[in-house]
């Protein structure tokens, strides 16, 4: 791996949002890169457990990390708010290279960690070049602008989805997790369409969407990520009230598998493999946009 | 109503597509707009049960499009396909100026009724400028290329849908049904992407789309109606083997409600109500389409 904490020297690291239920028992795929992006034998993983209410919740990820060749593996758990605001309590996140925030409620996160010191730790480390992890609401949270809860649909309606402050470690970028599985396109339309300036992120389970720090979104594991751009968009969602149907036109999906990169720059994914696929559509203006396709 | 039998002066007929549900209790939104289109008070209508396995399905539509003031309604019932074969079986159809074919399996639609007499008179019909209409697998067969069917969920797959040959009343369209309630947009994603000629419309339950005559797509009823226009898209589908997830770049979606409009000519939607949102990117470009907006 190139991009591991020596090779970053120090700047920001990455940021890692995972769908949920990522495989934790055959490749391990999506940790096992994880840890590579933490150092490898040098990785020092942290635990944020807090999104969970079990107490022992992160000592499965801990057994993990360590069986996956990090050298150190700590739950840094976290009783309540006042907890949150101690020294003592991020202990466990000073000196490590990679950040893990488990599953659960993302309100408990927000809740619990929102403004704290506990928190301010989480970004110092960040900042130093530690990678940052989330899965589930641990991926929610990471969002500066965080779904909190929202109903599932196709379609996007105005109240369908909440929004609250996440941490902010992503900030132009909206995640969404258990994507497919939990039929959550029509919030994520709904949140971009609130404010297109947002990029929507949906991630499917065992999943992820590693935003490097370069800039782009690199795709990781079995399902695929939704990216719903809403810069060209068009909506009446100003004008309406309550869970009534909006009116959005112009969307931009793409729907990106393993491998596959985003520029979050330019808001343009990397080329795909070739064949591209060119209709002809007879009476249609199509764009002038190159040669046509020999299919 | 202006765009009844009379108006179109012997052209081809209206088309309307209906995503399934639609309300037959209170008000009858889009059952009471079949019947105007069929002529209201002149409206003769044919009903073709032949989707469902029911023997006597098709009365209860008898009885509303009576109840809407319908001049005259009555039940083709076709028992097999030879039966489909018999001019006498397509009498009902003859006078018609309006035919409603009910849900159930568009497969025993296609099965039935396909490339034969029955079909014809539908055909015939329609070109001389009745109303044609159809209720979900009534809905799917509407269209050329039609779903015949597949799995639900978010994102495309290479064989989620299964297309077969439908009546192609509508030839560059591919209707799907029960879109919001049975979370469709994964399959319909991938029949666009199959070949991006095709146009994919997703119709809510208790919604409806009116294809009229003019090439102009119109939103009733209480759902949405989902656009997915593959003109730009790029994808690996060709690359891809069985149930894998595929890269699919560049849709543009609209999401329709209730009276919005879509010229199918042009891919555009019909202005929406003010105010466009248009956001501010910092540090991406957006397109130079006119002034900036004033929120």
């Amino acid at each position: 791996m190139s991009d591991n904490l020596v090779a970053r020297q120090g700047g920001r690291g990455p940021i890692v949002a995972i769908g949920g239920a990522e495989d934790k028992a055959r490749e391990r795929l999506i940790l096992r890169r994880f840890v590579a992006l933490a150092g490898g034998p040098d990785a020092r993983i942290a635990i944020v457990p807090t999104a969970s209410g079990i107490e022992d919740a992160g000592q499965h990820y801990k057994a993990l990390f360590l069986d996956l060749g990090a050298a150190s593996a700590e739950v840094a758990f976290v009783a309540d708010r006042a907890d949150a605001m101690e020294e003592a309590t991020a202990q466990p996140l000073l000196g490590a290279t990679g950040i893990f925030i488990g599953g659960g409620n993302q309100m408990r996160l927000a809740t619990i960690l929102g403004g704290t010191r506990f928190e301010a730790a989480i970004h110092a480390r960040s900042a130093a070049g530690a990678v940052v992890g989330g899965t589930s609401a641990g991926a929610s949270i990471l969002s500066r602008h965080m779904v909190a809860f929202g109903a599932s649909g196709n379609a996007p309606k105005l109240r369908m989805a909440q929004l609250a402050a996440g941490f902010g470690l992503l900030t132009e970028v909206i995640v969404d997790q258990h994507f497919r599985e939990r039929d959550r396109i029509g919030r994520l339309l709904t949140m971009v369409a609130l404010n297109p300036a947002q990029l929507g992120v949906g991630i499917d389970e065992d999943t992820a969407a590693i935003f490097h720090p370069d800039g782009q979104l690199e795709v990781l594991g079995r399902g695929t990520v939704m990216i719903v751009d809403g810069q060209r968009m068009t909506s009446d969602i100003a004008l309406q009230t309550a869970h009534h149907p909006v009116n959005v036109t112009d969307i931009i999906l793409h729907v990106l598998a393993n491998g596959a990169r985003f520029n979050l720059h330019s808001r343009r994914p990397l080329p795909l493999p070739l064949p591209k696929i060119r209709p002809t559509l007879a009476g249609l203006p199509l764009a002038a946009d190159g040669e046509s396709g020999q299919q």
